[in-house]
């Protein structure tokens, strides 16, 4: 299951992904390890178009790949779930968010939903058009959606670790060996 | 999977963590996302005694529970892994040892191995009783073994989220439910 979810940034748009698929991904994430189990993490989700068009033009896709700005049309995701911090929880949990993300990635898998965690994004226009609460901040964008580009492992060539999409359009994504992380 | 693989802290200390699952845990935390794909985290373990016994003198347990200061002789880990972050590796990857350590546990969970997350432990002690290269960062420690005590999830009552442990010695998790952590 780990080694099946990779990121996925070209989905079958039409296919929409279902409120109660979402919610049980967000149940996932709501028993995901928590730092002195304060649980500060918030979460707003979209799978409609009204909501995904103010979403989708906010956020950065695929550093690596150029002249590839992003999904097309008819290619973005059908949903997104935001993982929010509640500022008000005083605590400081700098790794929830990854554990929790991490849940709704395999679950989603699992359920047959490709997803992308999306990190840079324009956090103050995003906050804006969704009437964020001023005390909640967005850590994460996920992308979810009927996945419509498939992934391959590849090895660490001389330290280089930039992805890339290849003749047929699938993404190579190189991963470092166990040799390489871990200690003698 | 999720709901099973809760924090363990005490251990049938002497029942051997093989090398080769841990390798298999940190070939899944291999696999986990990375942001712009650095892979900037190492790991280390320990499964003998010799090791596990300098490393565990530097962790600090469950700041909630009163009069418990760590498990005893006998319900140690078995083995730990460290997440460690190579600062030689520039990037701001602030996720990934969340993303990397919930495959840990998912992964230990399913091999029947208990887990526990500890981030508050006495990094520079660590790192020179272990002989860490500098350029190295302790992050985290995974605790792990047999698991000799179980948890249970309960409702937030009051906003109170602090765990305890019951007269049977069961941990007692409060955790927030669905309607408190999705946005409207």
């Amino acid at each position: 299951m780990v080694k099946k979810t990779r990121s996925v940034r070209r989905f079958y748009e039409s296919t929409p992904v279902l409120e109660q698929d979402i919610i049980d991904l967000i149940d996932l994430a709501r028993l995901a390890p928590s730092g002195r189990n304060l649980q500060s993490l918030k979460y707003f989700y979209s799978n409609t178009k009204t909501l995904n068009d103010k979403i989708f033009p906010t956020l950065s896709w695929a550093g690596y790949l150029e002249n590839w700005s992003g999904p097309e049309e008819g290619e973005r995701p059908a949903a997104y779930i935001l993982v929010l911090k509640d500022n008000k929880i005083k605590g400081n949990d700098t790794i929830d968010h990854g554990f929790a993300a991490q849940n709704i990635l395999l679950g989603a898998n699992e359920k047959g939903w490709g997803t992308c965690v999306l990190k840079s994004f324009d956090e103050v226009e995003l906050s804006k058009t969704l009437n964020i609460p001023g005390h909640l901040e967005i850590l994460l964008a996920i992308a979810l959606g009927k996945p419509a580009e498939n992934a391959k492992l590849e090895k660490v060539e001389n330290g280089d670790i930039k992805y890339w999409r290849d003749e047929k359009g699938v993404m190579r994504v190189p991963k470092r060996s166990l040799n390489e992380i871990i200690l003698d």
